[in-house]
């Protein structure tokens, strides 16, 4: 296998973990795809994506679909279901799961899911591409006790650590309960995913076993954040279960934590461009483990239509 | 003086910190005051207060007069105006101020909002009765960083360790800054109030000493407060600068972290009505410090009208 001609050193487009932060011009289309009547999404939602780097699609799940994928959720928190210990992250301090990595390669209707037209469609739409799973995985914030995760774009770790070249991959969250604006939603920065932060510091060793739980490296200063809230605003993504949110892989997003009695959960699918694979890292000596970075997809997903349940 | 006859051991109406959790009903009325056309609040704002157990009212001071406040307001954290080291408490592991208590005390400009009759007027009425400051404090919630505050009612605090006989005290909340649904903003269950929660558990002395950095004993089970959120929702108090927050000293309410860039800061003033002051507490050895509880006031407050600034 060639080296493709990005990951020469001095062609990188998104250099980052630097002495200094730096913002940076986006040099890739947000939409790859081109809108026709005849495209999974209409214009205007097609537009919105471009302009803010998310949008929400309320209702795409009926409540039957959701009731069964809730079904197989329960299996695999209660440990009904059987998972490989190393694609499970538990709560800091006790033996409650919080993530279930590699969830398509784990459960047969979730693996369905992932391959759904109205996921899977829209976004290989979007990216103008055929498209496979870079990381798929179940998360679940409890109630009470829901755990803040610090703003973040999920390219800069995935180009700096997983080696992906362009910003040509959108993460689809799946929402399996209801989500508001008080039970630690999904925040994001509208507009935030044109401008790359280039961050401070080299990347320790095996970094993922700290950043998972909470990331100190790869994060924009507190001054750049203060920022880019000021000229973007902070929204929110929230809706009923069933709702499906699709977001730009550079768009800064966070949640607070969440003391509300109310639990939140979702699956959660990142679609990389099939052109669009990973080679070696960045800005890391080793690439992360292939549960949070599938390294060596065999063919594109094959999408299918109709009703989960 | 003689002790209030409702502090005869058998006849508390509200014995908590016992062996086992219990709901009781709520002895006392909500709303105090008898409403007629020239009380400080609507009809219907009388009635939301009762029914909800709190109320917002946006836009009661001006920009010019929330500019004064904030620019105190700044002085006391900035370290320029001097403080009495006892009343401030500081964000774990800095000392950056998250807490000025006896707000009135140390500043005449607070000491003048605490005794304005767009908030003390109302809550007399509401309390039907003069009224004095059981506390009063600045709160800071800085941005990115800001922490949780568990669900309580505070009556079962006050009762419990402080000696306030009756449910006849409401908080006020000035908010200094811009308060949405995502900086940590405070929420409350509306018609929580009609329930005391004696809670299980006994009062470790000095119970404030972390109690008000993390609040263990004093708090409704996580049963309890799943099916209270059930039963009544979880709303939340947010606004603009200016807006005021008025809650019943026994409505449930909390705060979440806040990761946004955005800080959060209020002034907070507890009104208990004059017949209602405070005796030896209910169930712990020795009351709280006169700076959470103040114990022996000499006067009711006199109310002014007029602009602050």
């Amino acid at each position: 296998m060639t080296m493709p001609a990005t990951q020469a050193a001095n062609q990188d487009d998104y250099p980052t973990r630097l002495p200094q932060e730096q913002w940076l011009e986006r040099k890739d289309p947000t939409v790859w795809g081109r809108w026709s009547p005849e495209a999974p999404l209409t214009r205007a939602e097609t537009n919105a994506f471009d302009k803010n780097g998310f949008i929400v699609l309320n209702g795409v799940f009926s409540p039957a679909e959701i009731a069964a994928l809730q079904h197989e959720s329960a299996g695999m928190r209660s440990g009904e279901t059987k998972l490989a210990p190393e694609n499970v992250i538990t709560e800091p301090g006790s033996d409650e799961v919080r993530t279930v990595f590699r969830l398509d390669e784990q459960n047969a209707l979730f693996d369905r899911l992932a391959r759904d037209k109205r996921i899977a469609g829209r976004v290989s739409f979007l990216l103008g591409d055929d498209v496979y799973l870079h990381q798929s995985r179940l998360n679940y914030k409890p109630g009470f006790t829901g755990k803040e995760f610090y703003w973040h774009s999920d390219f800069e770790t995935w180009h700096a650590e997983d080696g992906m070249p362009r910003m040509r991959a959108i993460s689809a969250s799946v929402l399996l309960t209801d989500n508001d604006a008080l039970n630690g939603p999904l925040m994001l920065m509208p507009g935030s995913h044109r401008t790359f932060v280039a961050c401070a510091g080299e990347t320790p060793e095996d970094n993922h076993k700290t950043s998972l739980k909470r990331q100190e490296i790869g994060v924009p200063s507190q001054d750049s954040l203060t920022k880019m809230a000021q000229q973007f605003g902070v929204d929110y993504a929230a809706g009923r279960a069933g709702t499906v949110i699709l977001f730009d892989c550079n768009t800064l997003h966070g949640s607070n934590g969440n003391i509300t009695p109310f639990p939140r959960s979702n699956a959660f699918f990142v679609y990389n461009a099939w052109s669009n694979r990973v080679g070696a890292p960045y800005a890391a000596k080793a690439p992360r483990p292939a549960f949070l970075s599938s390294r060596d997809p065999q063919a594109p997903l094959v999408i299918e239509s109709g009703k989960l349940a």
